[in-house]
């Protein structure tokens, strides 16, 4: 049935919203796609609801050619899945808790690990049953901090998730191999630039993650990658670790007056000041050619708070080379799933040989950091920190620093922790060059779980052997909604947007202009004709609008092939328009009409 | 593609689930469509998914030929907009309210008139825009106290809600019909009976309501109908009102003895035993022919209290005929939205002029029932105690009552209230004969919401005079999910499920047996031309599995058409099976294709 647009539910609006922070989410409202119902909430217009359909068939029709059987989950769920799993808690302020009129608590689900588990333990029981693969297009809650970017980050979204279950680790890597092929197949029929990343693997000791991330500047993700062909998530980076040197030669430290040198600048001004120029071989690979001192031969020494998910606060210092950071996303991931929390005046206040703006690992008296030093406080380092590194750092002393400090020989840590920000120019952990950074937007996650959720909810089965075995699970995601978001994000210009032809919500907008009925009865029998033809056309068919208006109408709404019946109606002519080239062609009816159905 | 058992997700079992109580859920549950997830809160498995998902194709379908669009709203809502309508208090328990992170009230939305409104609201605002119809298919979420009876009760259930807007009454009642006439199709392309009652128009003040009701034994719902043609609610049903009876010649009150007589049924054994049968006049028109005192005779009282919005307390007294209960569903109707409660014991101890088994509205000191009387309470009367009839009541002395007293003589209420149960043989209030009654469930409604809600949330638009008009609304809702239920409840064996074709998860499910390769190989490809031809077909391929056991899965899951590919398949030749009325026939593959691709 062909839509009219003189009784379509719709309103294109000629302001941008107040609060679009993106794109995307300027042009879906004006559109007329969305509306937002509350923060990162929205309502689906009817242009908006139909794009969502055809990324959902494409989906679909993806997870059939991948062997995955379509499932649904409820939404609301109860707690002792969850509970069981540790996520009741360890997912904190991040879901949506609630109680039913009988006092039970329940969840809006985040993402349905648990429940999927729970369905193939409740429903099968021996490796005849297995490989499975199962998914779901289901509407998910996170209570977002900061839901922002309109769809980019909401907190009620649409994600396809599937499951894959096996007995064997071969069997789990053929399912994962499945979903990814899916995936890549999915992103091309959307037409989708996406960068495969290696991914952290996180808690569940899984063997592979990888995400799908789509490369664009507003993308929240950064990751890295080389020239010959390494792609990684920052969180999954690695460094590599320089060779040890030998201590041979090493002077031995020297304590030093460093007045007002809280920072690591002032440290390295005072030190090019006062000290003589660093022996070459006196510090790491990173200044071993330097001929004056530098951020890299100092040893920054940073204390945070560990919140563990029994409620327990842990200090923990970390130290890395005086010119790196410590990255949030990375020191998040690796000490999840405890939170980690910048120390506090208290913190310094219980633990006074930890002197602020001077800390360091060693003192006369002997190790001051570390679980077996005089504070008793965890001390990690970065990989960097190898043997017989020399080192610039706090000597715990007020207004005093320490050179010549020699890891290996002088201190150590309690174990390496991979926290420093990556920079471009960084090594490759596979050796193929330097790395680059850039920005993504997250589409897809296949992620190997491995055993967790099975064995924290006892889903096993037989095996060939008659033995119970448990089952090896892989998670694959994507975001439904995201991908929306992305595609707008991505196909637009200044008069707005031009969807591509697979997710479009019509594949033809019919514009009749100009008061004659000549050309209204011609579009009217244009449109029936291409709709009988299997296309779905949206017909502008108001009376007394402007031509001016519907073809900015059109240009807004964005349906990529747009056919003008106007003056030329009388003869026959009508004009085919390329939304995205902008190329606008006079042809007869019928030669539009067949290059249309082509 | 071929969906091959030996690999779809599906496990059929041989046992009923322990809290089923209806055929519906046993089934479902048996055959694998759903599984409980938590009380009222189901699990869609690939089966249950398809046939929902055909469910609301035929739904879109005629949504979309009556003229209305598809929307999405958010299951997670804010409470604004419910607050402005009253009905965030009204819902009372009935539904899942919830805060985010930072505290704000939320709601899992039971129905969504508000966002409807308000959308509206936003987007348009001249008459021009109207009529406009537009749906969603969308989760629900309702707090039920008592979730029962599988998906025909649940607490997540899917529902079609649509809207009409106009801004005439002649357009509302155009919109109505169109949603009526869409609703009867609908209905009759699942193979669903139906009958459309009329239904209590609630609060709203609209103008029609009607609900459509699946006449089924298991149904919540008591619906009467006269053979004339009357069909309503309980809740809608009117009483004829008896014409007023002339006091003339009618004695005064007496009061008499009646020492343990509490109830009705005492009180008439008692006035048989002790007085003279009643002269005819003397009661109502029900009892104009009695030759003894029956339960007709008697005025019974009933306290209640009805709890309102504002949280105040209110004791009404309700006078009905001794021979007919006040009945739940009507009385909460009535009431609403303030909620009914029984009347307590401290009611009793606050109120020492209600003799409790003897109230009564009169007393030889004047009224005792009313808000102008000695108790001030309200008390309202059943249709059928007009003026002149005479009552055997409570005198409000204990072990007492009274006879002769005469409505409108002797008493008043403060006005009538429809709220005495219905009986089979009462009459149709539109002249068409008796009722009787019958049970059904509830599968539709249609409901001119009239103005309440633009009025409340200011949905105003300018009309032909450029003056503005508030919008008039109508609602109408079918239950997908209850749907499904119903129509597995009705199509079904001692075997197992029976699917119409309309709504069948496949079109033909093709079994193999037995251990030749041959079987196997024909089985296959014609499933393949089956499906190459435009048929959903489930092929059960499994090997080492008996016919006996692939016969009862495929008599459980209900495919209505079964095509066996066994023991002939060596000479071309299978067997064609008609689930529902057991017929099988033997014939040559392309005689069965063609058969089943006619």
């Amino acid at each position: 049935m062909v839509t009219r647009l003189s009784h379509f539910f719709l309103r294109t609006l000629r302001e941008d919203p107040a609060d679009a922070e993106v794109t995307s989410h300027r042009l879906l409202v004006r559109a007329g796609y969305i509306r937002r119902a509350a923060p990162g909430i929205f309502t689906w217009l009817p242009l908006g609801l139909k794009v969502k359909a055809k990324i959902e068939a494409i989906i679909r029709d993806e997870m059939a050619n991948a062997g995955a059987y379509e499932v649904h989950f409820p939404a609301l769920l109860p707690r002792e899945p969850y509970e069981q799993s540790g996520r009741w808690t360890s997912y904190g302020d991040g879901i949506f808790r609630l109680h039913d009129r009988k006092g039970a608590d329940y969840l809006l689900a985040p993402t349905h690990e648990e429940m999927f588990t729970l369905l193939v333990k409740d429903l099968y029981s021996s490796y005849k049953d297995l490989p499975l693969s199962i998914y779901q297009i289901q509407d998910k809650y996170r209570d977002e901090a900061r839901p922002r970017a309109g769809l980019l980050r909401g907190r009620e979204f649409t994600m396809k998730d599937a499951y894959s279950f096996d007995y064997t680790d071969e069997g789990q890597d053929a399912s994962y191999q499945a979903q990814r092929d899916a995936y890549e197949r999915i992103f091309q029929r959307l037409g989708l630039e996406y960068v495969i990343v290696a991914a952290d693997n996180g808690l569940m000791g899984g063997a592979r993650s990888e995400e799908f991330l789509h490369p664009i500047a507003v993308g929240e993700d950064t990751f890295v990658r080389s020239a010959g062909g390494y792609a990684a998530n920052v969180e999954a980076y690695t460094t590599t670790i320089p060779d040890a040197i030998p201590f041979d030669g090493l002077g031995e430290p020297v304590i030093f007056d460093s007045p007002n040198t809280p920072t690591i600048q002032t440290l390295v001004d005072h030190s090019n000041a006062h000290l003589d120029a660093p022996a070459p071989g006196v510090a790491g690979p990173d200044t071993a050619d330097a001929t004056e001192w530098t951020a890299a031969h100092t040893l920054k020494n940073v204390v945070l708070a560990l919140r563990h998910l029994d409620g327990t606060r842990e200090l923990v210092i970390i130290g890395v080379p005086g010119d790196r950071e410590v990255d949030d996303k990375r020191v998040e991931v690796a000490f999840a799933p405890a939170a980690v929390e910048p120390a506090t005046e208290q913190d310094f206040e219980n633990n006074p040989l930890l002197v602020k703006g001077y800390i360091g690992p060693w003192s006369e008296t002997g190790a001051v950091l570390g679980e077996e030093s005089a504070t008793g406080i965890r001390f990690l380092l970065d990989p960097r920190v190898v043997d017989g590194t020399a080192w610039v750092t706090g000597a715990n002393i007020d207004q005093k620093h320490v050179h010549t400090l020699v890891a290996g020989r002088d201190f150590t840590g309690d174990g390496f922790v991979e926290v420093a920000n990556v920079r471009a120019g960084d090594p490759a952990p596979d050796g193929s060059g330097p790395v680059e950074l850039a920005r993504g937007m997250e589409i897809g996650h296949v992620f190997q779980l491995g055993r967790f959720f099975a064995e924290t909810l006892g889903l096993k089965v037989l095996d060939e052997n008659g033995k119970l075995v448990t089952v090896t699970m892989g998670s694959y995601g994507i975001g439904v909604t995201r991908i929306l978001a992305i595609l707008a994000e991505l196909n637009n210009d200044d008069k707005g947007l031009v969807w591509p032809e697979s997710v479009a919500p019509f594949d033809v907008q019919v514009v009749a202009t100009g008061r004659d009925a000549v050309a209204f009865d011609l579009a009217e029998s244009v449109s029936a004709q291409l709709e009988a033809s299997g296309l779905d056309v949206l017909y502008d068919d108001r009376a007394k609008v402007s031509p001016g208006v519907k073809f900015a109408d059109a240009e807004l709404i964005g349906v990529p092939r747009i056919l003008i019946v106007g003056r030329g109606a009388a003869d026959g002519q009508v004009e085919l328009w390329d939304r995205r080239s902008g190329d606008r062609e006079v042809l007869p009816v019928a030669g539009a009409v067949a290059r249309l159905t082509a």
